[in-house]
């Protein structure tokens, strides 16, 4: 059996995941928890990181490495934005290492793009960068879906430039507190790629990315003229934030001759997979969580002495 | 002393107005609440009404004329929708009586554009055109900001189309549910016209309206970078959707050899005529009360029998 060469954990705002992996990055151990930035106290991050490390059986000199929100100002400890064009190998040597733990910590930082016109900012997101590409990759647009949606310009193994849309979080403060609620209902309906109403509103998105906050209005009136139905309108809804994004992406980023990278996990994957595929370029999809794994093991081998012959 | 001839109210979502006016629109009495529809039980409409009516010392046999909210399926009595192309004299002729009151009540009812491919619907909005162009007026493009902005093609007294935005509940839900909380603050401060971070943020909703998903971000990313603070972002936010808007209603309507009429009270009007300035139209400003009082005169003169020499 792999022995683990490090822990690694991805703590967002609202989850934290952590492993131990082996020095090729196999999976010894697994924890999946709410414990995010959000659920934690100030001073308690040690206590609940050394909690999921005891339930794994991680012994007490095993180093770790941490990327996402716990690095933020309003997190364990702050590891301040590496400015945008950033080198992977940079970032991951700009890891803090957390001081009065007993064990090796290293928080990774985030990237800031501190352009004045497009100021931007990521967390998490540039461990992922690093497992899709290695630290050596080449060139890539890469697209990765979620609250905040980022797209990034790879060159040569650095983050170029990168834009965030609110397409996640547009969908769900809607849904909740606008007067979509009443369309949508209180359990937005789960979409599928291939539910027409979702394609008929994606290429409206898709078209019209300039008309989204007008179009919008139509799902609600929609409901009332045309008895669109709760599930249909989270399609609707759904669909034309994506499509919107998409089609905004594409203006910013010109991808026609790029090597497009899509990196999702479970239903939101096959969504935007759909939506490049329309938008007319096709994506490499891969998987989001393993992905950050695979970044994590990168970052490990940039702070610590692993090696495939390690066995602590 | 002007007698009243009828009374008139503007009975929305969230408020009430109501006037005694004379039969050429002088204001002899005037209430305002927040007994809107969300406010007042089912059943209690007559109630809420004649009691308004009393404080005002409205006599038993006063004619009653309503428009807004309260003739929609949630309301009190449903007025169902007239639909586009609409003239404003037939919407009127539509309204629908109160039964079992002692007085006459009539609802107006609202309009509904029943395209497959641009659903939508007003209420309230058709009086303020009565009240901007008469029920015979010519050709007009009129902009009627608020929580569901109204752009209308008006031609020859009737609605030929129209179109909503969600720019205020979108400023309303995002200063208070989002992200970008952070960025406004609890209390989201008083835009002005002049304030050059509103105008640098409109000009680019206005240039880049296909992008406003992705700017959204910037406003947070701005507050962690370059120290924006809570004025500036809401600001920021408010110059970026009605910039948005803008520039979507102008390619949906291309306003440029029409007559634009702005509706509005209060600062939200200094804000959208800078918005119309910048986007390269003059635009009429109206006071958006002052026209659905009158409205509602037409309205009254449509339904009853009310003329100069009426001094009941």
């Amino acid at each position: 059996m792999t022995q683990p060469a490090f822990a690694a954990v991805d703590w967002g705002t609202t989850r934290l995941r952590a492993w131990l992996l082996g020095a090729e990055g196999a999976v010894v151990a697994e924890r999946r928890s709410d414990e995010g930035l959000l659920a934690v106290e100030r001073g308690r991050f040690a206590e609940v990181l050394e909690g999921h490390l005891a339930a794994m059986g991680a012994a007490p000199s095993l180093p770790v490495v941490i990327c996402g929100m716990a690095g933020s100002r309003q997190g364990w400890v702050e590891a301040p934005y590496v400015a945008t064009p950033a080198r992977l190998a940079d970032i991951f040597a700009a890891a803090i290492a957390v001081p009065g733990t007993s064990r090796d910590v290293r928080i990774l930082p985030g990237v800031a793009q501190k352009d004045h016109a497009r100021p931007d900012v990521m967390r998490g997101e540039e461990t992922q960068l690093a497992g899709v590409v290695g630290l050596r990759g080449g060139d890539a647009i890469v697209c990765m879906p979620g609250t905040h949606s980022k797209w990034v310009e790879l060159k040569d193994g650095a983050i170029a430039r990168f834009s965030t849309w609110m397409t996640g979080e547009l969908f769900s403060v809607l849904a909740q507190h606008s007067i979509l609620r009443h369309a949508v209902g209180a359990e937005p309906a789960h979409v599928a790629a291939d539910d027409p109403v979702f394609g008929a509103w994606l290429d409206d998105g898709l078209a019209n990315p300039g008309d989204a906050t007008s179009r919008l209005f139509r799902i609600r009136a929609a409901t009332l003229l045309a008895d669109l139905r709760p599930a249909a309108a989270a399609a609707a809804l759904s669909g034309l934030l994506i499509g919107s994004e998409v089609a905004s992406a594409k203006s910013q980023f010109g991808m026609a001759h790029a090597r497009t990278i899509l990196v999702a996990s479970g239903p939101i994957g096959g969504l935007y997979a759909e939506a490049l595929k329309r938008a007319g370029y096709p994506a490499t999809s891969v998987d989001a969580e393993t992905t950050v794994r695979r970044g994590l093991l990168e970052a490990a081998r940039s702070n610590f002495a692993i090696d495939a012959g390690d066995k602590r």
